[in-house]
């Protein structure tokens, strides 16, 4: 399928099931903690996936080639996202099953059916907005600091529109998991399984992963430590399989 | 001096400053939980610590040979403990420091002045009473079991009775987690350093150590992982480091 590009935009491979992805290289491109959520996530084939805060549409089109996953909607707010997203799934050929949509964080659960979904994922904003540089450019902005949706925000929506027993992911910074495990219970979304991402096994940690079950009861396992480089610089074992360069 | 020991006791060298414990081998002993707290606290001199649920007394002890706090009130339930808590302070002539109390972690707040400690240290229960098999020792039923306070009530009276800007410290399960970060949020307890201990390196951590701030700013420090047992099976140096046992 022939999909026109900017002349800023780059198509990259995703390095699985022959997937690609359209960036900016001038807007916000997809990090590693995208590529991690989706690896710590166990979707399964029948579920109905919402991401929150989708960008150029990383997540929904990696769980879908991790997990065969039913569907996914996909919901952004920033245009130039949006129509990449868009391109994306037309050129991985997913519109049958990826649906992008453009609208606010903060008013997701007047636009989609409440406790509809099986899955609700977000990579969202990690830096609160007094806090911490921002970002000259106002995409990246959009999409580092909480701009025009919060944590609060992410987390009361997903719990609404997560069916009860259903899942909520996300990755973030561990120093919000004060906020975050706070958040998740004041909203009825228990965390029952979280994972710290260091760089190196002595370092500290600069990633949390954590799901939470709407109305799960409280437990939670925290599983071993993801550690992302050997001390000689390269990546773990573990990291090359969850980015699937084992193949 | 001379301190009279009962047929089940022993006297256990603690490593540091001479410093020796009374214990009850029928009893509960303290652990690599408690020696780990105090390893993560960074009390000072000028510290007025106080020790909820202390049994034989090893937190402020060991607080005391570590950093050489100013004075510490150490309180406790179960009547054996106490008596036993309080020869060990006698034994290291450690009763113008230390100061062991017979009572109720529940109506601490009604014993002690409020808002009073620079420090409040707890290795409390971590069983949830209705869950998990009980000992048939009842002594060891009370010290590990939530049956006659439960982690509401340590936190809630902690914050109660350390200063506004004052430290609590406790070790707990990381499955509590998420309990433990609602409840030192709820009542305003800041959680703003943790630390998650693995017994090796692969492994999912079974205990997590925790700093929160009365009414501090929500930033969490989550610090490198901490490893027990190297692959071999050894101490890992950090943890003999901890123990004292590089001296």
């Amino acid at each position: 399928m022939k999909i026109k590009l900017k002349s800023t935009e780059r198509v990259d491979d995703l390095q699985i099931k022959g997937y690609k992805i359209i960036q900016d290289t001038n807007k916000f491109c997809f990090g590693i903690d995208a590529v991690l959520l989706t690896g710590f996530i166990k979707a399964r084939k029948k579920d109905n996936v919402l991401d929150l805060g989708t960008g150029t549409g990383i997540i929904p089109i990696l769980l879908e080639a991790k997990y065969n996953i039913k569907s996914a909607t996909a919901l952004e707010i920033q245009d130039e996202s949006v129509d990449m997203a868009m391109r994306s799934i037309c050129l991985n050929e997913l519109d049958n099953k990826i649906k992008i949509v453009k609208g606010d964080i903060k008013e997701a659960d007047n636009k989609f059916p409440l406790s509809s979904f099986d899955l609700v994922t977000s990579n969202p904003p990690y830096m609160i907005n007094k806090n911490g540089l921002q970002n000259n450019n106002i995409e990246k902005t959009i999409a580092r600091h909480e701009v025009l949706c919060n944590l609060d925000d992410v987390i009361r929506v997903s719990s609404k529109l997560v069916k009860v027993g259903g899942k909520f992911a996300m990755v973030h910074r561990p120093h919000r998991l004060s906020d975050i495990m706070y958040l998740l219970r004041k909203y009825k979304l228990e965390p029952k399984r979280m994972r710290l991402v260091y760089p190196k096994e002595n370092k500290e940690p600069n990633m949390v992963l954590i799901e939470a079950v709407r109305h799960g009861k409280s437990m939670l396992k925290v599983e071993a430590p993801l550690i992302v480089y050997n001390n000689d610089g390269s990546y773990t074992d573990e990291i090359i399989k969850i980015y699937g360069l084992d193949n």
